[in-house]
């Protein structure tokens, strides 16, 4: 990690931007691809697979009997954490229900919102190496308790046409209605356009690569929404002398083992900590069976001296960080100031990886700056929130002639004599 | 209107299609002002300003002196109707403050919410014929109410380089923070990437023709947020016999106005109902002066006749209505069972018109379908949820086990090391 001493704030917006990417026009690609599914459908899209995963998939859509066979194998320990996981995700996003709340903005005039699952959620996840069954936690909970009535998942199948028995476990607990061999580009247009297989869905969630993200930035055009835009994982790390030295060397690993595009923050007030944090991390990241990766993510990476933590929560800010953590045992005095970031981890014992998969937060999270502008995936995410009104006759007495004066001042006359024919009857009356 | 009878519910679907529009692709000509915009600043700006606009503009901010102006032209009597929508606005939508609530998922676990203003927000507000102040309160008071710090209002100049003094007003009422004169594709660039004058903000808002839509699309390639995918008006409305066919056609009329690409469906279990309400647009249409595009738009509008009312609801959570008039004196009865629609008016006295300007509800709304995925804009979108959490050294105790499990089987082994090197230590202490 790169070690800068006490910049001057002018310099901090300079140090806040992400590592260049390297920028793939993929526009070309992503738009035959969908061409191609609209028109030929599941053929297109096992033509794809076979050509991008490798894999010969008669059938796209996981049968039942796969499913319970996978269960089988997943061992029990797995299934007993996952169970846990689950209890947490779905109690804090259950309390993320909005209750029907009426306001009566003037007598008569009952206004309030109420929330509707999205009908047909897509969820992506993604292969690899990897198996990310806890992606299909954060997403599937939250959609089951929004009411979404069709959760359709499409996952690639390595070349044996298997997908991993935790991925296909984790979706049998979580109420996917459907699941689908699919991966890439292809997965996405055929969530999009629809094919025999493969259902039209609303909105699409999930991770992916950088083809999996220009397809979904796509399927805008086929009126499909979508999560969040996508960017490579990040974690800043504020600590001070109460921190464990050790501890966030651990954690600024976890987000650095993600891949070599990642990037970790480390902020101080005092040397000595950003000295032990280093001196730390080169001892752990020797133990790491991903080190190659670890190594790299750390050349994109800072540790910085700033005068005090209070100017550490400004300069992160600015950063608008994915996760942030605060190691200090005076953690929760520094939440209010925090104006920009997607998850946030306060004391101690609060590492990241407890977000990532069991403390109960979602750990699909605004990356890239996207801070700033954008919240997390959350229940909210899955809902439509409908307002709904309910005025009396008196109600449009009192409300009706600021209308009409409002509507006429913007020549809007029909506006204006909807409330008229009204007021008029009621005169009549 | 067209009017149809017992369409058979495989056809529903079809019925529900939007007219198509004329794709225009404006994608070269808005990455070119983009880049121009870029390049060149308030320059290009007031170049394509007078080129688009034929307003020569030296200043792009609306002074002060400008402001106090406008301020002393608006009649009092629309200053009072104004501040009377306003009031109820703000209302509605301060009710829509998500209150922190902690959950403790597991013991020592606790994970909460917090909403933090988007930092800096831009308003765009179209030009042409009608001053569109009421837009101005519906995008600027839940600004406000969210805590955005910066609220940039960018609406373009007519040929003296004047803005109606309504829109000033208005702005003056919600504390928009600067107003510049620019509209167009050069307006939405110049907030997406920042001049000398127009501060870059994170979030744009605001409704536009097919230039402003193209361009709000394209800002997203600066990592900028947007409300809405834009789409022409419209309004279904399920009309039973308790209803009053001339507030139905008053209703169905003032959607009709907004332009000929708006839709207006009319359902009903009821063919009286279905005549009489024909029968009083023909002789409502007659007494508008917008009667050329109302008659435009009734060629693109169907009136419908359904077995029920319940059908009716089936049919338009098909449609996905922005607006959806239930004109019965049971409207209430049938609100559980809407699943997609922007804004719902319940019963003969709550017209549309009223959701559009001072009952308190927001008139930004999805269009074209996109209820089906979309909210409309309120609180929410103004500001960002950040999670939190605080994890006891017990909290971590309990879930830690299952953390170390699931990060191990995702091959994540750093993630599994930052709470063993955690629980390694508790055990020591």
């Amino acid at each position: 990690m790169q070690k800068i001493m006490n910049p001057q704030p002018a310099e901090w917006e300079g140090l806040c931007q992400r590592p260049e990417l390297p920028i793939a026009d993929l526009q070309q690609l992503v738009q035959q691809i969908f061409t191609d599914v609209k028109k030929n459908g599941d053929a297109a899209v096992k033509k794809y697979t076979s050509l991008f995963d490798g894999a010969v998939t008669d059938t796209l859509k996981v049968s039942e009997a796969e499913i319970n066979e996978a269960i089988a194998q997943v061992p029990s320990e797995l299934k007993e954490a996952i169970q846990t996981a689950k209890a947490n995700i779905e109690k804090f996003h259950t309390s993320q229900i909005e209750q029907k709340q009426v306001t009566e903005t003037t007598a008569g005039v009952n206004c309030w919102r109420e929330s509707r699952g999205i009908e047909k959620v897509g969820i992506y996840i993604p292969g690899g190496s990897a198996p990310l069954f806890s992606t299909v936690l954060m997403l599937g909970i939250p959609a089951q308790i929004a009411g979404c009535k069709e959760v359709i998942m499409c996952t690639p199948p390595d070349k044996n046409g298997v997908i991993n028995p935790a991925i296909l476990y984790a979706a049998s607990v979580v109420g996917v209605t459907a699941i689908y061999k699919v991966g890439g580009i292809q997965a996405i247009a055929a969530l999009a356009v629809g094919t025999d297989s493969v259902p039209k869905v609303f909105k699409i969630f999930g991770p992916g690569n950088q083809y999996v993200a220009a397809a979904k930035q796509y399927a805008v055009n086929y009126n499909v929404a979508t999560d969040l835009p996508a960017g490579p994982s990040e974690v800043l790390v504020i600590a001070d002398a109460t921190c464990n030295p050790e501890f966030v060397a651990a954690d600024l690993l976890s987000q650095a083992e993600h891949g070599a595009d990642s990037q970790v923050i480390l902020l101080s007030d005092n040397e000595t900590v950003l000295d032990a944090v280093n001196k730390a991390i080169e001892k752990q990241t020797d133990e790491l069976p991903r080190k190659d990766i670890v190594v790299k993510c750390l050349l994109n990476s800072k540790s910085i001296l700033i005068n005090s933590i209070d100017e550490c929560v400004t300069f992160s800010n600015i950063y608008a960080p994915e996760h942030l953590i605060i190691a200090s045992d005076r953690a929760e005095d520094y939440a209010d100031g925090i104006t920009s970031a997607g998850s946030v981890f306060l004391g101690n014992y609060s590492c990241e990886s407890a977000g990532d998969y069991a403390s109960g937060t979602n750990h699909t999270l605004p990356t890239n700056g996207y801070a700033r502008n954008y919240s997390g995936v959350s229940l909210d995410s899955f809902v439509k929130k409908i307002t709904f009104q309910k005025i009396t006759a008196t109600g449009l007495q009192n409300i009706g002639p600021a209308i009409e004066i409002m509507a006429a001042a913007e020549q809007l006359n029909a506006h204006k004599n909807a409330v008229t024919i009204r007021l008029k009857r009621l005169q009549n009356v």
